[in-house]
């Protein structure tokens, strides 16, 4: 199927998908708040299980918010996040049943029952904020910005740090930021569609 | 921000995420394999870490593939998925590691190294296709087609019937077809990106 046999315009699709990458470095043009609330307000309608919308969002604006991630990552994750426009990181609500009621007005029961056991919101609500992760890395492009995810870090040592009241917990550290001409690694191969997809 | 200060055009913002619903039935149009392909081959770029692609989809075609199925499935998903056009498994390949000397090239050693170890592959293994599972829901909405996932379902009984090797773990269920004017129901509330974004 040609790109254009799609839906989505061919220009959007190279902006999200075919054109976009990884950035591992940025321009110093600032990432503002208004971007990234934008970015959130298009993406929080895609769907989540029951609507929890677990997914929060914490912007490390001050260069001492910046340093207290720093030693949390992976060294190879360290100077181009020191020097990035923007670092975020992308975390779970553990207590996100608190807002069901108002999310999800037709079962406002699930937050005293199937959500009152902290182990299962731990599970359902992870999953469903790295749901969310995916959708708000696409919302990042869709924004003509470029992200940089990060999974080398320390979680632990980021909630402990950033979440002390043990009521988030980090999924993935992301750069935001413009894209220059240096941003980019050459793209690696993908699996094509014959092979990661399967019929019964 | 307005919608138009996003640099994706306003119509691919609705028919991605402010007009794009879950869909709880769908027209009698089928799904074809080459839509499905083209919908993974759009969202193959998408990001994962070490260009892992752990993401496997699994359509059912045949009767007797949806029919084992079926009773896996929590209660009140079974009568619509046993009458939507297509529905897919999504699973994470647990050897995902076996293509990443292909995938990335640069790393080949990551294979015999890192990723030796079961239980971290299926760890991280399992985010990153939950990544690519949010992707693959918008690519579903890039194709024109409305998707209805599931989490209410028996993933160990689904991993038994269909992946008996071990290989693969469900992550998710999608109905997938071209929806209708019954197919939605109404909208409910989202968090603000005021609410769910904070600065420090």
């Amino acid at each position: 199927m040609s790109p254009t046999a799609l839906a989505l315009d061919p220009a959007a699709q190279d902006l999200l998908f075919r054109e976009a990458h990884t950035a591992h470095s940025f321009s110093d043009e600032p990432v503002t708040d208004e971007q990234v609330h934008a970015v959130y307000d298009l993406v929080k309608y895609a769907p989540t299980a029951y609507n929890q919308s677990p997914l929060r969002v914490t912007l490390l604006r001050t260069p001492e918010a910046r340093g207290r991630l720093l030693p949390l990552l992976s060294e190879g994750n360290r100077a181009k996040t020191a020097e990035a426009p923007l670092t975020a990181i992308l975390s779970v609500d553990l207590e996100f049943h608190q807002r069901l009621p108002e999310l999800l007005p037709a079962r406002p029961q699930l937050k005293d029952t199937v959500y009152a056991d902290p182990d299962l919101r731990r599970a359902h609500g992870s999953f469903n904020a790295t749901l969310q992760a995916g959708y708000f890395l696409l919302g990042v492009r869709a924004a003509g910005l470029a992200a940089g995810p990060m999974s080398g870090f320390d979680a632990e040592g980021v909630d402990k740090e950033f979440f002390g009241d043990g009521r988030q917990h980090a999924l993935l550290v992301v750069n935001i930021g413009h894209p220059h001409a240096d941003s980019y690694r050459p793209r690696n191969p993908r699996l094509p569609a014959e092979e990661a997809v399967t019929s019964l």
